[in-house]
């Protein structure tokens, strides 16, 4: 950490994510949309699945242009997913980021389409045509990014999720409900800027730990800062989850205790860094503090 | 026609891609979204683009094992465009191939999920570990199905339908509506089918002008039935289009000018399979012929 300047690197980072998802995202599609998709994605959101992505990538030498493509592609599913969640049939919210949920400015059935549109688009970025993305590297990174997304992966979460309201979990069904539905998507960042170069097995499985560490710890304090955060300062609605009932770690631990196990799985993410035998960690090591430290 | 017995085959394909899906569709889902996901694509459908592939698959001598993938692939496009298509937000149906609509049976965060889930799925068939499909095969399998599935293909021609309720369209601008809608995906099914194998570009050009010309076909003969049949014969609700206010060849060309049209598109898709020079097109041929003669 002391050695790295995080800010500069994740400043410049965002904005190649910004001016390549605002040249993609929607773009000729008809134009209500279009207008939704951008307003989806565009203008919000702290880009942490983009920033995995370009730093794992940057720890293993990686392709930059199927990085790019691959930050904005996990983004992409990322944004769907909070389009289709914050909808009436789901969690009802009207607050995102500070602005109107995409369902409350465009409609119900624009936000469905928006949301299914920004799925797809996510396999078109990694599917370009020519050679600036090897055809195997665009098969591997498509084949990481739609087990992630799916039933065994977010969509699955977000069904367990469901079917937990108002239920009484163990923390083991508790992390395994979180592991899909956010952490899926966290750990499929990291592996996918790995796929994007050359990396050992064991570099690999540190990665893999890395991912899987960080992915439950956004959880955890995901919990806390629904607890103790203000609307202004979360960009979207606390203690939704309380009023919904759900489970959530600081229910099962109390606060002091989901603030001690946030902690403890940061140590476990620089652990699996040390150990990766990758030269270039402190981006992805930054990132750690970042999630765990953050207000919201 | 005369020398291909199309029932034979079609049944044998049906049942393998019966299989196939039956094996792969929301198998290790989170229970409810796993039913759900089940009960929106098997026993059910014509598996009409299934056939497109397969047919298309084995017109240029390709891969067996890719063109089943893609075959269930696409299906599950079609079939998550339907759920999501019949949620009261959409169309509001509450009846599809004669029995309720996912979100009526399953509720709707359920249907919305089961959706998602479904897409995704599709890419991950379509990206199979080992080397069963080649990596650069698997790249432009999802490349023409991402392309034709969202904002520039079937997602953004449901924005366009959506946006036209009540509206007054062109011949052109209906054309270009359906041809986002259902075309791109039934085109794409034949494109999928011919990158399963190789073909030379006046083959291939000539494959993607029959599968232009058979979406479109399918969707004038829909707006035909859905004006001449009951709801027993076509298994979901008749008379919606009328009821929606929305545009359809019936209404633009009257009942015998729709129907002369289907014809006339049919002879059209007939002549571009003549022209291909590829030997075994009587599937593509007598899939042409069902499209126009169809009940439902």
């Amino acid at each position: 950490m002391q050695d790295f300047d995080f800010s500069p690197w994740a400043n410049a980072q965002c904005q190649q994510v910004e001016q390549a998802l605002a040249a993609w995202v929607g773009v000729d599609a008809p134009a209500a949309l279009g207008d939704a998709m951008r307003y989806a994605v565009l203008d919000g959101g702290k880009r942490l699945r983009p920033l995995l992505v370009l730093a794992a990538a940057q720890a293993v030498g990686g392709n930059a242009a199927a990085a790019l493509r691959a930050a904005c592609a996990v983004e992409l599913i990322h944004a769907y997913s909070l389009v289709h969640d914050d909808m009436p049939c789901m969690d009802n919210d009207v607050l995102r980021r500070g602005k109107p949920t995409v369902h409350v400015a465009f409609g119900q059935a624009q936000a469905l389409l928006a949301g299914d549109a920004l799925q797809a688009q996510a396999f078109e970025l990694l599917t370009p045509d020519g050679a600036e993305v090897p055809a195997a590297m665009q098969a591997h990174l498509c084949r990481i990014l739609a087990r992630a997304a799916g039933a065994r992966g977010m969509a699955g979460g977000q069904a367990i999720d469901l079917a937990s309201v108002g239920q009484q979990l163990t923390e083991a069904q508790l992390r395994q409900m979180h592991r899909l539905k956010t952490g899926a998507l966290l750990e499929a960042s990291v592996l996918l800027g790995a796929a994007c170069g050359q990396a050992w097995a064991p570099a690999l499985s540190a990665l893999h730990t890395y991912g899987q560490t960080l992915g439950l710890a956004f959880q955890v304090v995901d919990d806390v800062l629904d607890v103790v955060a203000d609307a202004a300062t979360l960009g979207k609605t606390p203690g939704k989850d309380a009023a919904n009932a759900k489970p959530t770690y600081v229910a099962l631990l109390g606060l002091d205790g989901a603030r001690a196990l946030a902690q403890d799985l940061l140590a476990q993410a620089s652990a699996a860094l040390a150990q990766s035998g990758l030269g270039q960690t402190q981006a992805l090591l930054a990132l750690a503090h970042q999630v765990v430290g953050r207000s919201h």
